[in-house]
């Protein structure tokens, strides 16, 4: 064969839906030698990733650890155990992945019950509500977090009081949420969730971090059906991950997990508060720099995350041919819309280790030029003299 | 809390079931800074994996690609989508991984007909046809071409053509020996096969390549179930790694996919069937070498894995404990034995980059050290020496 040169990789600032990027000393441990899955050392390193992913989850739940596979293999890995054929599941849809999320369900061979809203907008409890009076017998109620394709933060509580009111579970997607805004397991009751180590953990993706409450174990205890996934059945991943004498299941991606090691150790060194509110001080100058070029993050007023920015385009403007410009000539990567939002807006992230007021700036200026280049009124100084402003307030 | 320290890991020769130590320049990949699944440079660099596993399976298989999880995952992904609930499967069982294989075609409904061989056994041709011939209308047979847990290689040719004349489809589990010995999925008539990465091909683990023929994408295509996987289902898959456009999927671990890519780079370099040869020599200079310790291969004669061999701890010897001191004082892993064979075996992997005469010796001279000073009488210096000399025949 004509031999294949060693890869070359360009430098990108990841502004897109993730992943974002990866701090400097999370690369470095990727490259860290080798260790067996049952080293004493990988064994010790096991137990201080689920101790620093319980704080970072707030939660006390035994059974928190990362899942070997992206976040979508967490959201599998959730329903697999939770739901048997029959099964009523009431699911959140307004976006992608609460569409995912009701697909999943579905091959489970449950009975899905769509609470649909429309995109950019957050899932009420009411419609929850209403959904859980149809119901017979729901098993769980799952929601999307932070939904990654819009950009809308849906609140937890109410949801999660009706929910175990009808005596069903709460399945929480937070794979945007985890790290970039609060989210708390244990005080909002949740059952079951399941996150990405690429977005607000600024670790590479590969793996999920999940953690199932008390309750929702015994529910897997209780089970009359088998899981249909033996990858994925907490039952044998217990033995593995859990206290007692590792047996092995399968081999945990090594290097992936020293990542999450080392991205975890970061977000308590800087603080889980204080990652919060930088992840809001960044969204603010985002916002405050976006008004003053013309734009406005077009998800539901008083629901927007920090994390995600769904920024409308402008009329007349080819939303493709500014993404391309600001990979090729800027090199950042910023996220198309999907689904009924595709060509409709830009999903700007500033997620982990990427949401920082340069890279607000810079993205900024980028986004002033091409604008200007495409004979929209622009003023860029304007732009990052708000964008400062903004992030300077406490 | 208290702080977390940054990790430490110690330097181990990997010489288990796996994962084994990987070359500096496919950790080094690992760190490279991230971009988007969908960057350009990241679809330029799955092309060039996709071409680079087609070479190393030896198959034209378009749908030749790694699943984003570990081997493990591999193998649900082709039983997930190639069986349908009441199709039949007849499995190989002689070791841990034809069990598993069993438990995963269960797990999708199938009716399971077991071919049992005791572990350390090949599974024999005839075998597979008694169990074809009790069968209504076998959909697949599934074998381990090298079982990880006993270190036996089951011939492929004769099954594949017992498979094919009952009108059945043949799936092999390659985890163990891709890139340690042949493998030849088109010439085999292979229609499914999954491996790991950090075995022979020395990456971390965390991906598993898999190939599918056209016979089996036609099963696919013509299925009346849905995959039961979300996550594993061919068919979206194919919409992010086929050839046409790339449609998000999931996230893609980027930087397992880096190492990859270096890693097959390598293993293309040197040649596949250099590769091969190097594990031939290696396991020989093994085998010598044991011999002068008194120790053997126990698995069946003929049909010994050149990449992980299971050798027979000697009567009155605590095989846990030459273990930990190999672990311990000279840094190497070996693996113990399992099911059947636990407390009989140790498990020594020359696999990839670990194969290599400096790791044999090592091992010899710490075994006997270790052997001797639990009484054993041997004689490391003829064991250097056998092992040197059984390596330089060619």
């Amino acid at each position: 064969m004509n031999s294949i040169a060693a890869l070359r990789i360009p430098e990108r600032i990841l502004m897109g839906p993730g992943p974002s990027n990866a701090p400097p000393s999370v690369l470095a441990a990727m490259s860290r030698p080798l260790v067996g899955h049952l080293d004493p050392a990988f064994v010790a390193m096991m137990e201080e990733i689920k101790a620093m992913l319980r704080q970072v989850f707030i939660t006390r739940n035994e059974m928190t650890f990362p899942v070997s596979g992206t976040g979508s293999a967490g959201m599998e890995f959730c329903f697999v155990n939770l739901l048997e054929p029959g099964d009523e599941a009431v699911i959140g849809v307004n976006g992608v992945f609460g569409q995912r999320m009701a697909d999943v369900a579905a091959r489970c061979g449950a009975t899905v019950i769509k609470v649909e809203a429309e995109w950019g907008r957050i899932i009420e409890p009411d419609a929850i509500a209403t959904a859980l009076a149809k119901a017979t017998r729901p098993k769980l109620v799952a929601i999307v977090h932070a939904e990654t394709s819009t950009g809308a933060l849906t609140p937890v509580e109410e949801i999660s009081r009706l929910t175990h009111q009808a005596g069903a579970m709460l399945v929480l997607d937070t794979v945007t949420s985890l790290g970039g805004c609060p989210v708390r397991i244990d005080d909002w009751q949740v059952d079951a969730v399941y996150s990405g180590t690429q977005k607000c953990l600024s670790c590479p993706p590969g793996l999920s971090p999940v953690s199932l409450s008390e309750r929702a174990m015994q529910s897997v205890r209780a089970r009359t059906h088998r899981v249909q996934s033996w990858y994925l059945d907490v039952s044998l991943l217990a033995s593995y991950w859990g206290d007692g004498q590792r047996v092995y299941h399968h081999t945990a991606p090594i290097s992936m997990n020293y990542a999450l090691h080392e991205s975890l150790r970061l977000l308590l060194e800087e603080g889980l508060e204080n990652r919060w509110a930088r992840h809001e001080r960044h969204h603010r100058a985002l916002h405050a720099g976006l008004a003053m070029l013309g734009l406005s993050i077009v998800s539901q007023t008083g629901h927007q995350l920090w994390q995600l920015n769904a920024v409308g385009v402008p009329a007349g403007v080819d939303e493709a041919v500014v993404r391309a410009r600001l990979l090729n000539e800027f090199g950042i990567e910023v996220g198309a819309g999907l689904g009924p939002l595709k060509g409709k807006i830009w999903r700007v992230g500033l997620m982990g280790h990427t949401s920082s007021l340069d890279n607000v700036r810079t993205l900024l200026a980028a986004l002033g030029q091409i604008l200007g280049d495409a004979g929209q009124r622009v003023n860029v100084q304007d732009a990052l003299a708000a964008a400062t402003a903004a992030a300077a307030v406490d």
